[in-house]
């Protein structure tokens, strides 16, 4: 804990004069253009690894980078997301996994989770994509869990949709969904291209896209 | 959305380059210090304002920085908290409030959230703190935003004692909890000090701790 | 009452006689191919309008015919259908809607549920669907009810996206989703088609299909 | 699937044109007089066994004809029944269990459900008849499944009182409960007798009912 704190008074006194005035107009007020859903890891830094500034993304983190799908007894994650969307108005949802995830190692190695009851629990919320990733061949424990960090990335996008402030600004033409991983070792970034349904370098291709509004909300 | 990318762009070209040997090192470990709890808000930046590196910190971030008390049915927070304590074995958690936080005024303020019912079903974990803060007088709107975001930090770490993998480690003397309010401005920092129950200069007062280990279990 | 069981008594004298053959085949399997989701609605007879015969189809009825997304806390339709994809196999689920719907009329005015707590619950499945529709202009109550009922059945088919059993036979190639719209006065149905995301005469276009399985999976 | 759509075009083309009448009637509103509660099972077709048309019955059909008690957390099932009760006003409900049902068979056989997690969840809402079956001897396995089926519909029966609109229905004396076994092999019906407790004969003893409004409520 001292080096946090230290963090913090160096943060107070070096940090802080350069980016006072950035700080003293946001002092009451956010206008995130994004909202960043990734994991609790402490390898993942989303502001980082953006290059965004305070005040630039919303973010939500926890273990997994899971979004459980609309029911009628919302968590965490949906009340963000609805506040994300429908209060601040955000235009893009990047959900971002990574290499070496714990909880996707978990579930890729049938890690048995008894005494976890918690985190068994949450992790269901990606069961969709356990089971589409189980079914497949892999060459090894490596390229299953690879595999599984991808799947879990599109599943949660399927279950991001069911979301009514989501359905709703994606027929409204003012939303587009991202599915990314992002390699802790490369620092590399693929993301999901929903036409062809593959992982595509960033880099390469970065205006990829893995829901983008519905078509007759374009047109309009 | 583009200057995300763009960011990412630069992140790989021009800040990754002198991480790499630290990134090499966390390609597959991570061995955080301390659990950050703090709210999805743009402007709060944790690793920023704690100065730390990639792997120091373990990140929870959602609307109104909540962590639901423990229940038959885990959510997200729980689930997260329970792998960092569990498994992560981090030695500390902060509970981060800040300053002009949306869901903090929304409660403060007694705004009408029926058209986003998850996020008024997600605020009902705040529901002591918002008892405890209606029933004092304040001086302005303000004060009780202000007196709101303190009362809230206190609540959650109330919450976050009643989840088992928490309550194992304080009575084991290995977790200490500390709750802080930023404010965006300033860049100041005042953490809870467990003995007086009051709000303290975390530049003054380095080493305040909300709650520490049981006396016993120190003393083991 | 009375009719029912008269009407009980007539099958068994009348009906059963000429079924007795295939009531036999049956006793000890079903083999259905398909899995049809529609509304308790009195008027919607699902084995009648589509002239199935015992066996054929295997059938949820609900108000509504919603399908809560996938959770960790899964009910009837969810296990349902796990049965039916998981167990049984079918190759294709249809999620039908129908005119003069009460539970999408209830929605679509807006119609105070306070004494239906547990109408108002189940109807919260709907909520994409209700956001979406209360987004458009429509030229008379009638036209949103329509609306309502269509935006319903897409919003089931996201729902039901989510399901793991689903996500894997979609993935795997040996399922599709259709989407279907019944008219009780003229017994017309519209189907919903994946590639144009509108709502087409089922007669004029038998084949059209909401969502096939994945590209790859249907190459390999 | 090419056989439902080509039955959806006779039904349009031979069925349609003689209900034509009915369903013009029936266009704008329905009227049943009873709630029908049964299996998905392909092979139990209610309108066929009751030989009711259109408009005559509301149905719930999921695996296993279960209908859960009422909780703080209702699904569709409750919904349904409340909807069914509160505003149809139905006069009769039937709970109706049939024969080779592959829900009770897997209680009935303690067979391994941990593949079909959402399956498992949903038949506990059955473990109260498990309970009572499992405590009693059986002269072989189809005698075993026979009395769980029974003991089913005697528990789903037991469970929907406990609706607080059947509660108030049956004590306003406007309702009656049935508890039904089909036999898919015979057609034969057999009815639970609330008096003896037992299962009679449906077409030997037609007035049959298992729980009939409270007597002060039938004497007002």
């Amino acid at each position: 804990m001292k080096s946090i704190v230290e963090g913090v008074l160096k943060f107070q006194q070096d940090a802080f004069p350069g980016l006072s005035g950035l700080f003293k107009q946001l002092a009451t007020t956010q206008n995130p253009s994004a909202l960043f859903i990734t994991c609790s890891d402490s390898r993942v830094v989303p502001e980082l690894l953006t290059q965004q500034d305070p005040g630039d993304i919303f973010v939500i983190r926890n273990a997994g980078n899971i979004v459980p799908s609309y029911s009628s007894e919302p968590g965490g994650v949906t009340a963000t997301v609805e506040y994300a969307v429908a209060v601040l108005g955000v235009t893009d949802i990047v959900v971002c996994g990574h290499s070496d995830c714990g909880a996707m190692t978990a579930i890729s190695t049938c890690k048995c989770l008894d005494h976890l009851p918690a985190v068994a629990g949450w992790l269901r919320h990606a069961d969709a994509a356990k089971a589409v990733n189980a079914s497949r061949n892999h060459i090894s424990p490596a390229a299953r869990l690879s595999s599984m960090v991808r799947e879990n990335v599109i599943a949660q996008l399927a279950n991001i949709k069911t979301h009514p402030s989501v359905a709703l600004a994606l027929e409204q033409g003012r939303l587009s969904l991202h599915g990314w991983v992002y390699d802790i070792e490369s620092g590399a970034i693929v993301a999901l291209d929903g036409v062809s349904n593959t992982f595509v370098s960033l880099a390469e291709f970065p205006e990829t896209v893995a829901t983008q509004a519905k078509r007759s909300a374009l047109a309009a």
